[in-house]
C-alpha cells in the first residue's frame, strides 16, 4: 500500500512537488514568438505551458494519455436519491467493457486509453445519514487501488466515476466540507424528479448532522461521507502530482472527489484542471470555491469521465500549435508595430 | 458566376432548403435510447442531430471536413485601425502555404484539409470612410470566389479569415446593420492600442456618416462596406446550405461576414453553428443578437478559423457517440425507474 495511514496521506500532501517554473517560462516564451498575436490563441496557450510545466518539458508530448473511470456503489442509494436503479452501476461497467458507452467513443476520439476500474460494487458503503461510509481501511484501500492504475509513463490523466446515487455522495461531501446543507449542494443527477431532490437534501442534511463533530476534518470526511470511486479518483491525483503528470477533471462527482485534498493542502490541485462544467446544480459552485475555471461548458452531465474526455481534444489542439507553429522570424512575418 | 446581381443574391435567399426535419427527428429518437440518461450529453447531442438535419442523414458523417480560410486586404487600414502593418496579410498567407500557422496545426489535429484562399491582396478594398468599399461586380467576384470553394462532397465545413485591419470592417457592418456606433462594436483586434481603438471608433463612425443613405438594404452595406474575405464567407455559408453541409463559423469577423445573409432572410444561418465566442469584444454581442449559442468559450482572437476548428473536435466527438453507442436494449442496462 502506497499509504497505511490517513497520516501518511497528511504528510505526502505537505511536500507536494510544485512544477517546474523554468520550463514553464520557456514555453511562455516560445508561445509569444509564435506567428500569432500575443496571448490570441487564449487558454489553448495557458494548456500548453501548464502541461510544460506539469511534465517538465518546454515541448510537452500527448503521447499516452489515460482515462481512469471507478465504479463504485453507495449505501445511500437505499433512500430514493437516484433515477436508476442501483444495478445499473454494475451494467454500465459491462457497457464499457464492451465499447458501447459514451467514454469508448469519446476515448477513441481523442486517441486515449480507457480503464475501467469498478471498486467492491457488491459491497456498497454503508449509509452516511447513520453510519460511516468508510472505516479508514476501507477508504486506505480505495485510495490504493486509484493510486495504482495511474501508468508511470502516461503523458496526460483524465479521471472520471460511474456510481448510482454518487452525486448524493459528491454533494455530501461539498456541504461537510464548504457548508451550506443540502439545499445548496443536491441537483437532479441523472434526472431525478422533484421527490428525490427532496430526499436528496434530507440525506445530505442527515448526513452532517450524524457526523457533525469530524466536519472539520478533509480525510476524515472523505472516508466517513464519501464512496470508493471518490477516494479512488483522489489517490489518482496524488499518484499523477508524485509522477509529473497533469489532470484533467470531470464532472461534479471527479470535482469533489478531489476537494478534501484541496482543504488539507493549498496548491494540492495545481497540477489538475476542470474539463468541463457540468449542468449538475452544483459543479458550477464547487469549481468557484477551488478556483478552478473550466475548459468546456457544453451542459454535459454524463459522468464517466465524458467531459475530461472531450477536453483531451483540447489539449492537443493546444500542443499541435505549442510544437508545430513557426515562429516570427522563421515565416518571415512582421511583428505588432513593425 | 453563380450570382449576376445582387438580386439574383435576395432570389436565392428567399428560397433556402429548410433541412430535413424528419431525419432529425430519428436522430433525436436514437440520442433518446442510447445508454445515457437523456439530454446528458448536452450540446454533443445537439451537434449530432444539427448534423443529422443538415446532412439528411440519421447518422451523419464527417469524411471529408473542409476549413476555409479567406484573406483580403482593407482600404481602412490606411486610418492606423490595427497594431500589425498591412502587408502580414499576404506574409500570413504564405504562412498558411508553408504549413506554420496556428490553423494549419489545428486543421491536422481536427482531420480537415486547409483551403486558403488570397482574394486580390494587392488591390484592398477603397476606405469606406469616403468611398464605397467595392462596387456590386467587385462584391459579387468575391461572393462567387466563395461560393465554388465549398467542395460539393464535403461534410461539415468551418470558414474563417486573414486580414489585416478586418475586425474594423467587421464593427463596420455591425454597426451598420445593428446600430450603436463604433463605440458599441470596435475592439482590440490584434491588440491595437487606446489611440488605434479611437481611430477604429471614429472610422466606423465616420462610415456610418457617409454611407448613412443605404444602411437599411443588407446587401448594399456588404459590398459598399465589409471586404472581399467577408463576402467570400457569405458566398460559402450559401453554397453549404444548397448542397446540404453545416457551417461552423469562426470568430467577429467571420459572423459579421453573415449578418447580412441574416438581415435579408430569417433562418438564413439556421445550418450555422457558431465554433466559439471570441475574445473580442463585440463577438459576445454579435453572437447574442443573431441567437447563436458559441460551443466554445476559449479566450481565442486570433481568426483563420482557428476556433471554427477547434469546434470541429466537438463535432467529432458528437458523432462518435451517435453513431457508437449502444442502446438501453443492446447493452442490457436498465432504464429510469425500471
Amino acid at each position: 500500500m502506497q499509504f497505511d495511514t490517513l497520516d501518511d496521506i497528511r504528510a505526502f500532501c505537505r511536500d507536494l512537488p510544485r512544477g517546474n517554473a523554468r520550463v514553464a517560462d520557456a514555453a511562455t516564451l516560445r508561445q509569444q514568438n509564435l506567428t500569432k498575436p500575443p496571448g490570441s490563441l487564449g487558454r489553448l496557450e495557458e494548456l500548453a505551458i501548464w502541461l510544460a510545466r506539469w511534465q517538465g518539458r518546454e515541448v510537452p508530448r500527448l503521447g499516452r494519455v489515460t482515462i481512469a473511470v471507478f465504479a463504485g456503489n453507495h449505501g445511500v442509494a437505499g433512500r430514493g436519491v437516484s433515477a436508476f436503479p442501483q444495478a445499473v452501476t454494475g451494467q454500465m461497467v459491462a457497457n464499457f467493457a464492451a465499447g458501447g458507452a459514451a467514454i469508448n467513443q469519446i476515448a477513441q476520439s481523442a486517441g486515449a486509453e480507457l480503464r475501467v476500474v469498478p471498486i467492491e460494487l457488491d459491497r456498497p458503503t454503508r449509509d452516511f445519514t447513520m453510519a460511516s461510509a468508510m472505516d479508514a481501511d476501507e477508504f486506505l484501500a480505495a485510495i490504493d487501488i486509484g493510486y495504482r492504475t495511474v501508468p508511470g509513463d502516461c503523458d496526460l490523466l483524465a479521471v472520471g466515476e460511474m456510481g448510482i446515487a454518487n452525486t448524493t455522495t459528491a454533494a455530501m461531501l461539498c456541504a461537510a466540507l464548504l457548508g451550506g446543507g443540502g439545499a445548496r449542494w443536491a441537483g437532479r443527477g441523472t434526472g431525478v424528479d422533484e421527490g428525490g431532490l427532496l430526499r436528496k437534501r434530507a440525506a445530505i442534511d442527515a448526513g452532517l448532522d450524524f457526523h457533525r463533530g469530524m466536519l472539520g476534518d478533509p480525510l476524515g470526511v472523505a472516508a466517513a461521507l464519501g464512496g470508493r470511486e471518490l477516494a479512488a479518483i483522489a489517490g489518482t491525483v496524488l499518484a499523477a502530482r508524485r509522477q509529473g503528470i497533469p489532470v484533467l477533471l470531470d464532472g461534479f462527482v471527479a470535482t469533489a472527489a478531489v476537494l478534501p485534498l484541496a482543504r488539507l493542502e493549498q496548491g494540492a490541485l495545481d497540477h489538475c484542471r476542470a474539463g468541463h462544467v457540468s449542468a449538475e446544480s452544483g459543479h458550477r459552485e464547487l469549481l468557484r470555491e477551488l478556483a478552478l475555471d473550466p475548459l468546456l461548458d457544453l451542459g454535459m452531465r454524463l459522468g464517466e469521465a465524458s467531459g475530461a474526455a472531450v477536453a483531451i481534444l483540447l489539449a492537443r489542439a493546444a500542443l499541435a500549435c505549442h510544437a508545430g507553429m513557426a515562429t516570427f522570424a522563421e515565416a518571415g512575418v512582421s511583428g505588432a508595430g513593425d
